[in-house]
């Protein structure tokens, strides 16, 4: 018996799983489309072997050892990294067992089903992990790693990716993306602009940053001018050395301003030195968004926002460990009144596009696809992080369609630093999309032949598209 | 093939299928009651035929040409009036083939489903709308529509409306309710009190309207006593020359406020000088309501509360075209804090009836079902403008049933301008409850002797009782 | 034909209906596990007869006579009391006929299921109640009630109850515990430490309920250093006369603080004088479940948090009848912000339990799964009141499961005071998680023997272990 069902995720009803199946084999070998993500293109550059099974799947992946974590195992046991440099489990052996002992927690989780995918799809293990088989299945993903076919470009290609988008701070000389295209390599691995570093007054350094930035782009970017044409010049880099199409923005809240200019050099001026208050820091970061999406008018990349996590809310281990430990929770967020001044001033741009995302589902149907069914620059991303699953991608879909339809969103991403997840996360979204499509049909709000159409579009056109790939 | 499969929106599984048809039979031939909408009372009182099929389904419909600017199309392209007088489209066969090239865009919404059905069930269409049907189309409902058989009255009866509710200002004169009237056709339409610009102090013309207000009704409404004097008398004249049963409300937030009296003639004078804040608008707008509902105690006008849009919240395109243009964008809305001086006022009055309508589905299970189902003064309104729906309905079933019951809500409005999409819509809404009771049915919710009574309730009883017709 | 169809809740489709049936099969007769709620202990130590029909199903139940007079019946029809000791129904079979002839309004609810599974499972009652058949029906309830194998103690077996808790005020004296535990009576009766009326300074006699606490105790409880060795004295009284293993606390909001000492015991005194503000008094109530979490460390004892009830909504309603009287109303609460001072003291602590409950619903996902997922200390306790029902446990188990798993849940609580409702309820919950977990099975995200292992965790072992029992 295979660890993943054939079957996994469509409708249980007879007719409609045979509908659903039709769908998905109609787009399942379609090539990946990956425009937004956290893949290290570090990977792709030096095409080094993955270390070992337990830094593969467990260390790196905060998805997973969160979960062990809840459950009151200590992050030094699953070799997560000190703030102090002090001890952590270096083992991965040990690291393994003690996941694998604990897998049963991932029961009716997405990250079970990509751990299984990935176990089986990748590696071709057929029975479930559990503490009884853990060595085995370490040995034997050890040793594939070793194999030249999994090594990062062999995997890159096995999985059908056509293009995989990094993401890369504006600081960044982007020298991997660099090392890729030198390399002669045929993958196409593209950088994202990501410039909260330079944008956000109460970012660690900010000034400092800011300095720098102006160093790297030859511009004196502590003056507004020079800021902004600093910007400019970057995002011009990004396209041309990184081949990005897009930039990101990952703000707290979806504010935005569009502040009269010399209001805006003022702030910046009080960012720079360091006093601004946090009302006036988060303002300067929503009038950096409508900036950003007038800089997009001219250069075309498309602008994503991704609004909404408290990051680190854990006081403790954000001390202990840092950021990223899996301890960034999601808040209620307004899009109907933060986003005013930004539609203002460019929401009826028809050449402008701006994807959102969401970590709080009930601005789906009341605020995001009223606004996606009016405004021409906006798009909808795919449901985002907790809500990258089949059940987040079911709600997303009934409460969105029937008020902004198919094509007002933007196909999927998986938003992932977990390399071996892609191909499951993809086959998931493909698999919940053709189980919502064939539902429609079963019901009589879509036509068969318009089905396989629609499903072709949330699986490629879609996603390439709105980020202009 | 017919383009509206005669199973649409029942349950997939056979013998819940087979269920939801034989319960939507019982009531698929039942009258329709209206009784909350924006058709258009002159249609009736002078019975011209609609003028082309541009003007009928896609120039006053926002539902339909918001979704075509959402993909970038000019609204001048679609013929929408610019507030400046200047130039639109006038070709309506221009427009109509704009719209049938882009009617992809409506695969898997409501709209698209009213569209086939009146299409269909209306005009006797058996193809989908295309490109490259765009002038066939054209012609063969231009040609319908110059039938006799195809005039306002004619469709009314075809239709099988038992009343329809219209929806008129204070201010209006009802002109065209008595010219039905007077004409001595058996149709039965009705007006609903909407005193918004006399009422909202932030209304444009707020202080001239309550000084015609008061000509109009022969009091001083510029006095307090004048004023509520003035609404008892206009409420009167529209009971007895329109035949209202009910008021309307639209206010931003679903605030009220139970002020002493001269509070309230304070407050009354402060917003006839104009001198008012936004906050004092808001309490004088709440605190009408409570007098409003206080006026229903004593001439059994139903009051309707539908709170929570962001009106023209596009700048840009409130200039350019004016209000209604498809950019109203619902919000966050409280009710429990906000209704609670009307519910301590008049709540527990058995001969009030008072409906409640969101755009924000969260407060279905978590604030209107639990208020519906302790105060007796409170109904739930039919899922409201973006949720009139397949899935809307059938949320709001879901979330409300379990708390309050059927029979805390009122039935269904369609609350439309687009005549054609009202058999369309009330067939969705009957389809959709019918599939929500064959569900309860089979899976021992629901008795299925019950089942065919609450469905006729729903389709039929419960919004005349509600709205006393 | 039975009142209560023996496939109810399980899915439609037939192959996972069967499954559904199996896995129910496999939990259907496991003992009741009750670790939070609200029956009188008192019924369980003097063992008499309840009352009448009336008196049991009707009166004392707010689930039930909201609902009759959110149509328009008086309460004093119900017989519910009048805070003035008016007069009020007490001829139970006239209130019991009232109720009879209304039982329409219970179609689609939880109630209406737990009332037929009541009448059928507990008396043997097989046709559906209804004004016809009222007389007949209170006869036969009571005659059952005057058997001795109707007493409380006789039903409290028959229902296959391994443990139930009830709820008593911190000022309580557990006489009726004691009596229990004194009688040689096997059954497991334990109570559950309830501070509200000494912990919330807006309660009715705040300082006399402390000073009065410090009697109880023997501490000076009008200290700080005295008033928190109060509570650790009292909370040991409860463990070992009550065999408590939890606190409860039922607070407007969920907010925490953790103030320094000083503060708080500045705080304390304020809050004892008098004079502290409302906002200084939620701020208290926040810091002392900081403080009851610090002590449940070293006691062991579970904290629940039940928080977002707008107790006693209508002011009418409270003047005439006072508390709980069907007119408490959820609130939107919020989680996120609220709980930081508690985790950041406390959050991480692998031996704590805090189990969380909500009447908001939107925080499932977007909130406390996230939380759940990450924090050891946390649980999330069952779909709360309004949400204990069919369609509350499925959008539960839909918005968690997969970003929390199961394991971070803590199994079922029935949370009631009508004691003949407590199998239904528990039935209810093994039936939805069959169905369920049935759905997981069938569309492959979970292993059929994972299924039956995950199905006995929820109906038995979570409770136990996160209640310490």
């Amino acid at each position: 018996m295979p660890l993943t069902d054939p079957d996994r995720l469509f409708p249980m009803e007879r007719e409609t799983r045979d509908l659903a199946r039709s769908l998905y084999r109609s787009v399942a070998d379609l090539p990946i489309i990956s425009p937004h993500g956290h893949c290290d293109p570090r990977w792709f550059a030096e095409n080094d072997r993955f270390p070992n099974p337990a830094e593969l799947f467990v260390v790196p992946d905060h998805y997973v050892f969160r979960m062990l974590v809840s459950q009151g195992i200590a992050m030094t046991d699953l070799g997560v990294p000190r703030a102090d440099g002090g001890e952590t489990e270096t083992d991965p052996r040990k690291i393994w067992r003690t996941f694998a002992s604990n897998c049963h927690l991932f029961r009716g989780t997405p990250s079970g089903m990509w751990l299984d995918h990935s176990f089986e799809h990748v590696f071709g293990l057929y029975e479930p992990l559990s503490a009884a088989n853990a060595d085995e299945y370490y040995e034997h993903i050890d040793a594939k790693l070793g194999q030249d076919d999994f090594r990062p470009r062999a995997l890159f290609e096995r999985f059908g990716v056509e293009v995989l988008a990094t993401t890369e701070s504006a600081l960044d000389d982007l020298a991997h993306h660099k090392a890729i295209r030198d390399s002669g390599w045929a993958g196409r691995i593209v950088t994202t602009y990501r410039p909260d570093s330079v944008v956000d007054p109460e970012f660690e350094g900010f000034a400092d940053n800011v300095v720098r930035f102006g160093e790297i782009t030859g511009e004196d970017a502590t003056t507004w001018d020079g800021y902004l044409a600093a910007h400019r010049k970057r995002r011009a880099y990004f396209k041309e050395v990184g081949g990005a199409t897009a930039s990101d923005h990952g703000h707290p809240t979806a504010r935005t301003e569009d502040l009269p200019q010399e209001a805006a050099a003022e702030l910046f001026a009080k960012a720079l030195s360091g006093d601004c208050t946090s009302e006036e820091a988060d303002a300067f970061r929503g009038h950096m968004l409508t900036e950003m999406a007038r800089m997009s008018l001219d250069d075309g990349l498309t602008l994503q926002i991704h609004a909404g996590s408290w990051r680190n809310h854990s006081g403790p281990v954000f001390a202990a460990h840092g950021r990223d430990k899996g301890f960034d929770i999601p808040m209620r967020t307004d899009y109907v009144g933060a986003l005013k001044p930004l539609l203002d001033a460019v929401g009826m741009e028809p050449d402008l596009t701006v994807i959102l995302f969401t970590l709080d589902e009930t601005v789906y149907g009341r605020e995001l696809a009223p606004l996606a069914g009016a405004f021409p620059a906006l798009k909808l991303g795919p449901p985002w992080w907790f809500f990258d699953s089949y059940e987040g991608i079911k709600r997303f879909r009934e409460a969105t369609t029937e008020t902004c339809g198919f094509y007002n969103t933007a196909g999927f991403n998986d938003d992932t630093r977990a390399f071996c997840s892609i191909p499951a996360r993809h086959d998931v979204a493909r698999r919940s999309d053709c189980a919502y499509l064939a539902t429609l049909v079963r019901t009589g709000r879509l036509r068969e032949s318009e089905a396989y159409e629609v499903a072709h579009d949330l699986t490629y056109r879609l996603a390439k598209e709105a980020y202009g790939l």
